[in-house]
């Protein structure tokens, strides 16, 4: 076979294993714990129907393909939890050693391609990667929110962290975070997400 | 909150239910059955690294959300295995069905658009909807194959209908098919995929 066909069919193969990932975040209708696979197809769907509130145009496919291998790095570094802060001082170091391995494993120009796009991401600097974070904070809460929550409950997670994370998806669409303020303010009321003190 | 934008969440919620649907095939490592999310997933990555061995130049962006969304319909629909036969002749009724209840929660211009997309893929004719069903071939291939083969001997399937569903990839893509047609007739011979009779 083609040494560039196999090492690409070789990288394919390793993907699957981000199916075996699991994140904190369970299905609608209090289900299991869902999977970086399925987050990364879920966000990538939400971003094109979504892209009208980007606050600044951007090139779409680039978004969802962004979105689709975000968390590749994950096969090897692991789900770091976003409220998790004694794991979050890690996470660079580990993802970037992943970044390295596993594009590693494609063709050289659709390697560099893929981890400048990773590296994009993480950067959080151009609307693609600004809308493409405000659809990897949207995507998890309207899921918890459809659980009333529970996510937040099982970690007994406070305010605060939560809109220190989740009011940077104004950066991407102002539009996408009045509604997130809208829900977190919900979940307060209700009390499954815990009130800022006074 | 506005009304448009209450329907694409909504939209967004009601897909996670893919989720759900399990297919046959099973993840590489000799793991659990797949489900539809992470296949569109693996299928949407793998149409954008493959693309270059597509028969005609595509639109990949249009692949790869032709990818994403083409088993929404399953929710209702349920999987339907390529080689239960019975199955397959009720298939495209319960899918249509499907197809206007799903998109029908989105805002009318997305909805029509998505069903467009859909329709396009299920009638095989463009060079994206060739190339997307290569990948909806090739993508289960590989994870089968990694595992000896397991899924076709689960079923106890024959070689002949197998090539019948495979031989398609050509529309796509020569080259993905020279690829298939090794694989297949390497598990013939290794008898995981029953021969043809002679």
């Amino acid at each position: 076979m083609d040494e560039r066909l196999k090492k690409q069919l070789e990288f394919a193969l390793e993907i699957d294993k981000e199916k075996n990932i699991f994140r904190q975040t369970h299905l609608s209708g209090h289900g299991r714990a869902e999977n970086d696979a399925e987050h990364a197809w879920h966000m990538a769907v939400m971003a094109y129907l979504l892209r009208e509130y980007s606050n600044e145009p951007v090139d779409i496919g680039k978004v969802m393909l962004m979105c689709l291998i975000h968390d590749v790095v994950e096969i090897d570094a692991g789900d770091t939890y976003a409220y998790d802060f004694e794991s979050q001082k890690t996470k660079k170091a580990r993802e970037d050693a992943a970044r390295d391995r596993i594009f590693g494993l494609l063709p050289e120009d659709q390697g560099e391609e893929l981890k400048a796009l990773f590296d994009e991401f993480e950067a959080f600097e151009t609307p693609e990667a600004k809308f493409a974070h405000a659809m990897d904070n949207l995507q998890p809460l309207i899921l918890n929110n459809s659980n009333g929550g529970s996510d937040w409950v099982a970690h007994g997670v406070s305010a605060a962290p939560v809109y220190e994370r989740q009011k940077k998806t104004a950066l991407g669409s102002k539009t996408i975070w009045e509604i997130t303020d809208r829900i977190l303010q919900e979940n307060i009321e209700k009390g499954s997400l815990k009130a800022p003190e006074r």
